[in-house]
């Protein structure tokens, strides 16, 4: 057993460290002042960080496919992961975003030539941005057996209709690309019923509703949006490996999504960590530092461990994939989904706390980051979902139930 | 030992609800499309709704005084202020909002004539709406010695100076009038070195920096501003009390300050429920109702159990206030300011999980709820200072410390 | 609303406290050391007090009817019944220990008047003691429905079998009475398949086989005993209400069982929270007195908090009791049920924890009170159960199932 | 980062459990029914065992030193330790257990030719047994500087008073030698004052006084005692190190010692989350198996969770240990001592619900496990100790303090 990280990953480490520094903590503020001042556009900054990470050879990190990307594996690829969790939108710096991340891999593992040629390329380049259409609010998504929207077809088109929503990203200008997830037969068997499918985003019949909020935030630019398709027609050849096949592909892109979700929340958590330490030293109530009170001491060493038991279990969760994969290793992903915004969670709660009011505005990111943190206790399926999947690979390790 | 409201509460609580029944829930959807359309104004439904819960005799029931209002003591009020609190906006439309209840009991307790002339009969008409500015951005505002805005005599006027923040209600156009703590004198021992002063809200010199945000949330058109004070120069008439003696005020009024914040979690808390107990009988996963999965009724009994014991504990403090008095209560003030905001969190924060991801949006009032929740486990002090508090009152049972 | 209990009640308080005071804390000590001199029988300090207790006139305090007890209805018991919870051993001596109090009920409200002959007036004096003999080892017994010792008629007898466990107050050589519940009819609807019936301790074919331990106690002299029933026979007349009414009386005494060890765990928390509190004063670490640090304040508080409510929501189930009945008063008693034994182990713990390892030994009472209040999580059901009535009548309010 | 372990580790690992299925698990029930029949001697059949690992190479794994055990590094051992963590008194089996193995360490890296020669071999062949005493029931022993049972020089002696408690281990009659921390001398500076000396057990002047309880668990026949020593004498040769250096022992002793116990935490918590998986498949409550509520399918999830994050914790605490040392790990030795001895209390309180009462008692580990688990929340320091040193290093990585 090793705990020590390749040498590959240390030295991306460090000069992703490097680029921190030099460029992107120093741009937070500029980032949200320039939305602030143009809420649905990309905002300048972060096309200049992208070209400049680019050129620092700091770019596609999270696809372990060589030819296309870094080609590193969940292990090499996490600790980088980590560090762009440290600032909301650095992990678009890198194009290393959700779900842009999810449609790339999605597209090498599954597109045809002809898919690839027209979307693949621009993704990778980060010229264009892409959303993933699932979640509908007429049933309980956390089922995906529930999704109803039908994709039908007609000749040589599909037609595409119905609502979704929390379609992340979809308010930036740049996405043009929509993968979704519809009911393509509700006679077949299951987990046979859906298909996914590549929609333009600019095809007749999408129509956006509007930027929904996780507590307060919009998000913009990206945004989580509610949109309705209506006689949406794609060509037949827009299918995604087959009518019927959507949850084979949904089951191969989860595990990566997943994950580095739970990598990022460790790097948030330890920001907002740091943030708390900084905080409890320059206040003082009732004649004594407030870092000198037990009780923060106490909440101070709870993080610390929390984030750090989180850590080792989203590594050794990576570990797994990269060694038996990710089917082999769904209770470990199972896992880390439940356990990293759990503590993601508790550690930003407590932050706040240190801050007293100013832990709430926007003067600092912990409200912003809570919102985040706990709208991942949704992402992919609730904790229940994930528990309930937890608890019964461990039963079926003592023969068949009850 | 006795769990029956008084007749006259009995009646009050029938008519309020029905009243809630009839106008308050089924516009709702009304007041946030109006404030959605008119940020930083009073939306029209609220002003008809406060004629129409005036003329109904619903008015200012918060108030024990009988000469001004219901003449109600604290234990008859709180069954009426749970119910306003099931609406966010509902305590304005009966003139039962802090902090306007706050500064017209300071009115009339420290009042001198004159300052009761000018600015009570319009507080109690809902007319004028007022403010109250303690907490600051530089200093540990939790320790209330650590204020350091300086109010100075200058003839017959006193100049106020500083950097005030979350000065809850400066938002509405109809806010006339801020209370100001400050620092008068700065070498008197400890809890005489602040007063209290009268500032009308027009007075040369304020100026409103920002709304600030409470989770993404400005609570337009009340707000919570960040403001500023340059040499504003008020007649020395305007001092309540006495230079000095703003402690002395404070304590007086934050009792019924908490209590009423607590009571309106607890409705708030009820609403929440009520909306869980609602989603999850609509909704399939796997097959089975999310109403049916013990998960499911574990996380309802024990919000049910949670809201039923800080109601009585709530109800409790209620009590020993009117027997008692504020200053004997309170240790009981101080234990319900701990309990219901952290219950008010847990409940909501189920409510919203049950909700999945509506739970996070402006669908439901869920998220807006929990900050709010969240926020008062800083209004009025922190919970670690109450708990300390409360601590310390528990070991003095037992003699002199260690 | 009023919290303050009756005349009669406080002063029925104050003699009991006083009782405590001058008789029964002076005792504790001597109590544990006749027992361990002798385990399994009465200690001669119990006979003592008992003959004290009734002479002073606290004697069957928990017996709300006046023919034979104090004739106190719930809401005026509790406090008293609060005061014995301090110490292990105290309801005993005021003859108020269960189940020889539930035992009394059921003979009074059940019993036909030879039962009533033959044992009633015995229990009622202390002169003998009883057993309720339910649980059994091979079933889950939180569904009584599970019940399977058969219970035969045979003539003009019934014949009993069974394995049964956890029956406490057996392991004292003064119980000479057994009220059995077991299954007379299989084929009989649910609800009417099982009966009571009474059982003398010396009938032929009964064999206690051990007392079990709880946590490593084994509660000598009274003790939770696993007993055996081979072919034991009792005359058809000894059989409570009548065939297959066995879960109609179960209902009937359910409710003031689980009340009073809710109340007394209320006192035993008290009690704990009181031991904690002196200790921390007299300990020393790191230059400062464990009462100065942060976290012991805190954990001081959220013990009042915790006790206080509970206490609370004790007394209002008490008074839905006495007011509307046990059977309205259900989902009150159910919450109870829960939250008591929930909050008596968390303080315990603390309290524990403030005492360093001597909070594990036999010097001080909490490891002992721990293994008590953790029991009561199992005893009439465990939480589990509860809850799951709790949130089926919460979600009831608001329409049919799913 | 690799998480398989080493190949002579999974060889070991093979050859352990293959162990403890063959001779272990088959002879638990002996082990107890030895000891109900004679509680104060080594039981034969441990003897026999200890016989049998030895001669299967299974013997003194933990001991880093490869002239005189297995050579293991803590990483290498670590997997080992947790599965003796599975069975109660299997450490002593394989010549593992505390606290012989805190004092071989002892002796091998402080102890002279002469110290070794008289004690050391004979506690490598598990001839003979030690104890190791420092806690006084007089001073609050978490500071280990409030150690005050004096050591005096006497002419070529030391001669030793005071009064210790919870010197495990004592009531094994093959309990020959004591390592005693005492005050040598109360002016030097304050890590300088106390000395570790070597006590032979048959000195005169010891004498024991009784075994104390956990819960009601006395552990013999090892015991944890109170032990009174009057003018016990034994010559200036038996100081360790040096007089004076006792606080320098003791930081290099303690590291191994937590580790270990966090290590059999993790082999326990493993062994009770099995019994519960076990008993929820054979028991059903209202129609329908435990195994298939939501709630046990969370709880056994949440298990799983924390079991693996805090053996992931240790692991890497170990492999700090090996990698840059006791003192450049204390962090992360300190958070598994506050993360495992939790997570075991949690997982263990799970399994005793889902056991019913059954899982308070004798006829499952679960109760004596509990107790064992919340007593290492205080062995080597009470978790606040541990919180404390933890929040200190991590608020130094951001400068001075306050």
């Amino acid at each position: 057993m090793d705990f020590e990280h390749s040498q590959r990953t240390r030295n991306l480490l460090e000069r992703l460290n490097a680029f921190m520094d030099a460029h992107v903590y120093p741009n937070e503020l500029r980032y949200h002042e320039e939305i602030a001042a143009n809420r649905w556009s990309q905002p300048p900054v972060l096309k200049a960080l992208k070209a400049e990470a680019r050129s620092a050879g700091l770019w596609n990190l999270f696809l372990p496919d060589e030819d296309h990307g870094a080609g590193l594996g969940n292990v090499d690829y996490a600790p980088l992961c980590e560090v762009m969790g440290r600032v909301h939108f650095s992990a678009q710096v890198f194009n290393c975003s959700a779900p842009d991340s999810g449609n790339i891999e999605t597209l090498i593992r599954y597109g045809t030539d002809a898919q690839k040629d027209r979307w693949l390329q621009l993704l990778l380049d980060g010229e264009i941005r892409s959303a993933f259409a699932m979640t509908e609010p007429d049933v309980a998504s956390s089922d995906a057996t529930n999704i109803a929207a039908p994709i039908t077809r007609d000749g040589d088109d599909y037609v595409i209709n119905g609502r979704k929503w929390w379609i992340s990203g979809l308010g930036d200008p740049a996405c043009r690309l929509i993968i979704f997830l519809g009911l393509s037969n509700g006679d077949a068997p299951k987990h046979q019923r859906h298909s996914m499918i590549l929609v333009p985003r600019d095809a007749p019949g999408i129509t956006v509703k509007r930027p929904l909020t996780v507590f307060g935030y919009d998000d913009a630019p990206q945004g989580h949006m509610e949109i309705t398709f209506e006689d949406v027609r794609v060509p037949a050849a827009n299918m995604l490996l087959g009518e019927g096949r959507g949850f084979e592909i949904a089951q191969g892109r989860l595990g990566p999504g997943r994950i580095h979700h739970c990598m990022r929340l460790i790097g948030l958590a330890e920001r907002c960590l740091e943030l708390m330490c900084r905080r409890v030293k320059t206040r003082t109530t009732f004649g004594k530092p407030v870092s000198e009170q037990s009780v923060t001491l106490e909440r101070i060493a709870e993080a610390r461990i929390l984030i750090d038991q989180a850590r080792l279990l989203t590594m050794k969760a990576a570990w797994m994939m990269d060694k038996v994969g990710n089917k082999a290793a769904r209770a470990e992903i199972a896992m880390i989904k439940v356990a990293a915004p759990g503590m993601a969670c508790k550690v930003i709660d407590w932050a706040i706390q240190a801050h007293g009011a100013a832990g709430l505005c926007e003067d600092v990111v912990l409200a912003n980051y809570y919102a985040h943190a706990r709208k991942l206790r949704f992402a992919d399926g609730p904790d229940e979902i994930h528990r309930n999947q937890i608890g019964r690979i461990e039963l079926a390790r003592y023969g068949e139930a009850g």
